[in-house]
């Protein structure tokens, strides 16, 4: 126990920064570091959006996230639909449909019980949307200032519809990239609320359950190689996930990303990227160049991805970087997001 | 978002205390006023320490637990092995064998990185000992000031292998109550580290997996009715509720009931009830009578549950209730804990 009343001062490094929950830079250091080594198996390391399971007969993804967004509710959602939404949407990136939910809370002492009811509440109609039954769940609270309200663990489990392997091991040189709509605004909308800023226009979180544009995708038959949603790091930092452990280079043409005028307006004024802000109803499809058109007219049916564009390719170059071609013309690398940029967005 | 900035004092009622994270009545009132309403399905309404869900040809049991024990280390564990055993014990519950273990991490910003790789390999030890991958994770990384080091949820799937339906509504009158060990062990270690006190000999906590004595109870044929790990609100606790659903009796013998000399001695210091105090490694088995002699021979050539013996049976008396014969003859009510006896043991 003597670890934990360490009388000296650590070094920065050898604590928790805020930054290591970011899903950038220090995110990877601290899986790679810590938390690989100990758990060490063969669907960890897979470092995928999920795991997958074979039971019997039956092939299952299994995914798990904490949601610690603040504030709890927010323009467009809350910690609760969130929670839904983001788990449900760690399955479907398996090219899983959601079959059941566990739900974990870590309340605050002295919250609101009114708070916990409309955030239960948006739990529950998200789930009803997501057509996935809550099964089991746990509470436990906490002295007040050891929390902050509301935490949510939601971890789900999907049958894999997908006939095949998804996942970035398998984006080939050639693939197109696509992704689901304009990018940046759940990001956005907690910024705007948490710091009280007013943009161009009312600015609301992109929370949705995306199951249905992948079940779409597979009904149609469409090979699907990978799939990312863009949430913490947004996605520069899922490209450059996917291309790095693919060997291969993706290039996106910044002209063809789609960003609101209200995203876009709201990065300029605050120094932000859009491509490094957090979405919660964005992801990123990797089909064969000869599947990208019918891939992007059965997104565009979908309500959750009408709004679906091409915007880059995979090369064939064993650099496993990302690069963006800017409007003018020229080339920069895209690299993963370092530090934090908005902290605790979901 | 008024409500997050109700300017109004709320009456307790309309606030979280503590006790609604004990597991006693204030747990109970909200998982019926506030989850089963909104959340209402088959598998959450059956109360069962984890939900079965039919997959195919497999049949899975899902369950999950956050762990907010202080201090992160303690006598005979830590929070990350307890997140193992605990949530691999609810799958036991349920007669499944664990094959599936997801970790959800909240880290306080400032957390010593020694502290975590502490905990990590003591998750890590845990599952290899429980045979059980840790197959996906996540990390949020919350203010200084918002958490409290570190918290974790575990969440489970498992196999189920027990030929016959297990869970509180299956017991029948005449059914033998066995316990597989000595009680209180976990919660009194957890409290003499925090308050600094000393007893009669070292408390250390019972935090173990016990698959193992399940699985034996279930190689050997025996036809298991209920099981329930005795966690938080101890014995008291889980009969009450286990009564409650049956909507039978359970009467239990004080003087059969195991405690060691070191969690009496401590209990009678601190006035508390052993039968109220939680336990990490221990639960209740119940059986038919004539099943009971063998399952205690099965169970006691177990490491988990040498100690186990028989402390009650089931009446055919349809009033719900737990009533305790004293060691000097009298019979008195076993009411489920109110309010919080040992806040954040687990």
């Amino acid at each position: 126990m003597s670890i934990l009343s360490c009388p000296l001062p650590l070094p920065a490094t050898e604590r928790i920064l805020l930054a290591h929950g970011g899903g950038g830079r220090l995110t990877n250091q601290l899986i790679e570091d810590v938390f690989l080594p100990a758990f060490a198996n063969t669907a960890l390391h897979a470092r995928h959006d999920g795991a997958l399971l074979a039971i019997g007969g039956a092939r299952l993804a299994m995914t798990t996230d904490t949601y610690v967004v603040q504030p709890l509710v927010f323009p467009g959602g809350t910690i609760g639909d969130l929670a839904v939404n983001g788990t449900v949407n760690d399955l479907a990136m398996c090219g899983a449909r959601p079959i059941a939910l566990s739900a974990g809370f870590i309340l605050e002492e002295g919250l609101a019980m009114e708070t916990l009811r409309v955030v239960v509440h948006s739990m529950r109609d998200a789930a009803l949307v997501a057509n996935v039954p809550i099964v089991t769940g746990d509470t436990k609270v906490v002295d007040k200032g050891k929390g902050d309200g509301i935490f949510i663990n939601t971890t789900g489990v999907g049958v894999v519809l997908a006939p095949n392997a998804i996942g970035p091991e398998f984006i080939r040189a050639g693939d197109a990239v696509l992704v689901s709509g304009d990018l940046g605004a759940h990001g956005i909308a907690i910024l705007s609320v948490r710091e009280g800023l007013e943009f161009e226009g009312p600015a609301s979180s992109d929370t949705v359950c995306l199951w249905p544009a992948v079940e779409a995708l597979l009904e149609a038959g469409i090979e699907i190689h990978c799939l990312r949603d863009l949430t913490r790091g947004g996605l520069s930092s899922a490209l450059n996930e996917i291309a790095s452990v693919a060997g291969l280079r993706i290039t996106v043409e910044e002209a063809l990303i789609p960003v609101s005028e209200v995203v876009r307006g709201a990065c300029e004024l605050l120094g932000l990227d859009p491509l490094y802000v957090a979405n919660e109803g964005r992801f990123a499809i990797f089909v064969a160049d000869e599947d990208a058109d019918r891939a992007l007219s059965i997104l565009r049916s979908q309500s959750v991805s009408t709004s679906a564009v091409q915007v880059g390719s995979v090369y064939d170059h064993r650099s496993g970087i990302v690069t963006v071609r800017s409007r003018i013309g020229g080339n920069r690398v895209l690299d993963m997001m370092s530090g934090e940029q908005l902290p605790r967005i979901c």
